[in-house]
């Protein structure tokens, strides 16, 4: 390091801009240790606080994409494109797009990440699955991409560490909410798996970490400048989270939901995101000419089943037990299933995703600290959504517990989700704006 | 810890005014390991820049001095008090201050720090007398006191150990800048001093902390407010630091001027100081009316002897040699001592405090990192003060150093310092306001 960590945190703590050669310095001293850890966190908070110019987001992103290794995809043919939400309750959109598109014929190398707090993650639901492995090594994670089009794992330790880094420490810091980290963490990793393009759903409302529009306009933004500065195709949906997505919460619960939509079985929320996002993947890769007739041809795919027979591929690739596809009881079950009445009839016009995705936590199946062990079997699977007429005493809400004590617990809680009406009101639309 | 850091930390972050209990929380966590250095960056640099309430900074203050042990002093008569200095080059105030209280009856318990970066500290100077101890136990600090009416010490580690911890992580994470955290982290250590009134030397210009007279009437506001909620006596001085107090900077040569000012020699400008302090801290003791009065006093017993006598006696009891007083080589003496002279005729007008500080801490007269050896030998000796008349090639500064190369390379650093022209400007009075 050419100088003090300090003035550099002086610097960023004021307001400056940054150099170029000021960020590599920042980010050659996160994996070297030359910032320690209260420096980091001194750093991370004055970004928070003082914000980062698009071109100093785009020297972060950069230099935290070389911090490690960066794939090289070229010996696989196609426009990889990948995926990437902001996250949410019973946000499983990974876990059948990733088939789906690689049905189409678009190769999907997909690194995701575990959930935290009230938000689920991909990498936690496939633990589920029964020997499925997500700790893919480099040479693993392209190996698998060639066999079935798609893979998905963990990032390696060698995929943009300084992320991996900053991403723990902002976690515990109260750094998380931040234009400039959430993008430069977000593609880092993304432009460091070699991809070619990248579509990201960025999720907006009371379950999503942005709680308003202009908010997630701000970081849809900054996505797809950034994203375009490094030389990406990179399409922006703004998705609503006000509500969960589908119906189930949890880990093994939202994989088994998972398999209903891959046999054309999904509810009609999480399938509209599922192809809207995949429209627009297939128009990235130069499969379709426009995003409606990217969603007409995943629609076909998904009919004929072709995205369960890729899925069943996948899984066989990274270790997992093909079988639950059947069997369901194959993968972790709860052993105490009960069920929550509505108080009053009428039509759901709300469901609150924060009461049910912290519920969800409580039960065991989220962490609320990085190193929490998850119970996989936990959750809430929702038996009505928005819009349905529910009866007064008609059950709503299946909660999936360890033990009777949690239900009632959870029970007592879960019921501060729900809002029932005299008067229907239609749900709006999941996809609430492109870039 | 009831929640986790992370939320206490957003809730700074996001400009939320915490509440006594919060900020408890926090200084809890600070000594317990709760907040683990990557929170603790976070939540300074969060008080950076969102700032605190007056209520929250004498909260954080307090919970800061109840983190340790809280001195008694109560077996000791008088009105006892100190003064603080905020920091500055060439500053010596404490070193003849002390002392010279002391001779009028006011007990001066002292809590001083070490030096860092181009400002002294009050510690290392005393280390300059052979022998002299400056990490005194709970118990001879109060003995020394009784004995002398004075006492010098850094803080023993139950003394505030929260600021020790914020203190050595601010220091390295660019978050020293904030008047929430200098009024804290001086008060929470003098009122754990168990001291009765403070008064306080706020330094403004290019050589202290505090650049503008702004930021500086923040920080004395602060202090004389969460002083008073705190329940004790304080006055706040604005001091002068655009150039060097008195001529000597460096440790032993600052100790060999404190002698020269204690037998009535000292340079004009620094006894200013000493005595307008001195005059405030004599009204809070109760033992002058008035500022003016006091200074008089002051003034007296300086001339009689008393302070000398008073300092000797100290110096005696804290171990260190006396003899010192009458011979200056019983201290560190660099062994190569050159001149530098002007390269213009006329009248000075500018002595750069930042340069002749940087210049000693080059000598290795200071610090640049806390873990640092300092060199005790070292410094820089001013020939001419502001408003003095010099020929071409007259020396104005004379350079105490280990080797010559030493000395060679800090002439020509100390060329920018000086600044002369050819009509003479009065220098301005050091003390600039009173609070």
């Amino acid at each position: 390091m050419s100088r003090h960590p300090a003035e550099l945190i002086q610097r960023k703590r004021d307001g400056a801009e940054l150099s170029k050669e000021e960020i590599r310095e920042f980010v050659d001293g996160v994996v070297d240790g030359g910032f320690g850890d209260g420096q980091l966190g001194a750093f991370l908070m004055a970004v928070c606080c003082r914000g980062m110019s698009i071109r100093e987001i785009a020297d972060l992103t950069l230099a935290m994409r070389d911090s490690g290794v960066v794939l090289d995809l070229s010996s696989i043919e196609g426009v990889k494109v990948d995926k990437h939400s902001t996250g949410g309750v019973g946000d499983k959109v990974s876990l059948v797009l990733a088939p789906l598109v690689a049905a189409a014929g678009v190769p999907v190398p997909m690194i995701s990440g575990r959930g935290l707090g009230h938000t689920g993650g991909t990498l936690d639901k496939l633990t589920a699955i029964p020997g499925y492995r997500t700790d893919l090594s480099t040479d693993e994670f392209v190996r698998v991409l060639k066999d079935c089009g798609f893979v998905m794992s963990g990032p390696s330790g060698d995929l943009a560490p300084a992320d991996q880094r900053m991403y723990a420490l902002r976690d515990v810091s109260g750094t998380v909410e931040s234009v400039p980290l959430i993008t430069s963490s977000i593609l880092s990793k993304k432009l460091a798996s070699g991809l070619d393009g990248l579509v990201m759903d960025v999720k907006v409302g009371r379950g999503a970490f942005m709680k308003n529009r202009t908010d997630a306009e701000a970081l849809m933004e900054s996505l797809v400048r950034v994203g375009h500065e490094a030389g990406k195709r990179v399409r922006v949906l703004m998705t609503d989270m006000d509500t969960p997505l589908g119906c189930a919460v949890g880990n093994s619960l939202e994989v088994r939901e998972t398999i209903a939509a891959l046999r054309g079985e999904g509810p009609a929320d999480l399938m509209e995101v599922v192809f809207a996002l995949g429209g627009e993947m297939l128009v990235l890769a130069g499969v379709a000419d426009d995003a409606t007739a990217g969603e007409r041809e995943l629609q076909k795919i998904l009919a004929r089943g072709a995205a369960m027979e890729c899925f069943l591929r996948n899984v066989e690739k990274q270790g997992g037990d093909p079988r639950i596809v059947d069997d369901n009881s194959l993968m972790p079950t709860a052993p105490v299933v009960s069920r929550l009445g509505s108080s009053v009839g009428g039509f759901i016009v709300d469901i609150d995703p924060m009461v049910v995705g912290r519920a969800t936590v409580e039960l065991g199946g989220g962490r609320r600290q990085p190193t929490d062990r998850i119970d996989l079997q936990v959750g809430v699977v929702l038996l009505k959504k928005l819009g349905d007429p529910i009866a007064e005493d008609e059950s709503w809400v299946e909660i999936h517990s360890a033990t009777a004590e949690d239900a009632n617990r959870i029970s007592r809680r879960l019921v501060a989700a729900l809002t029932v009406a005299k008067t229907k009101e239609d749900p709006g639309p999941r996809i609430l704006a492109r870039l």
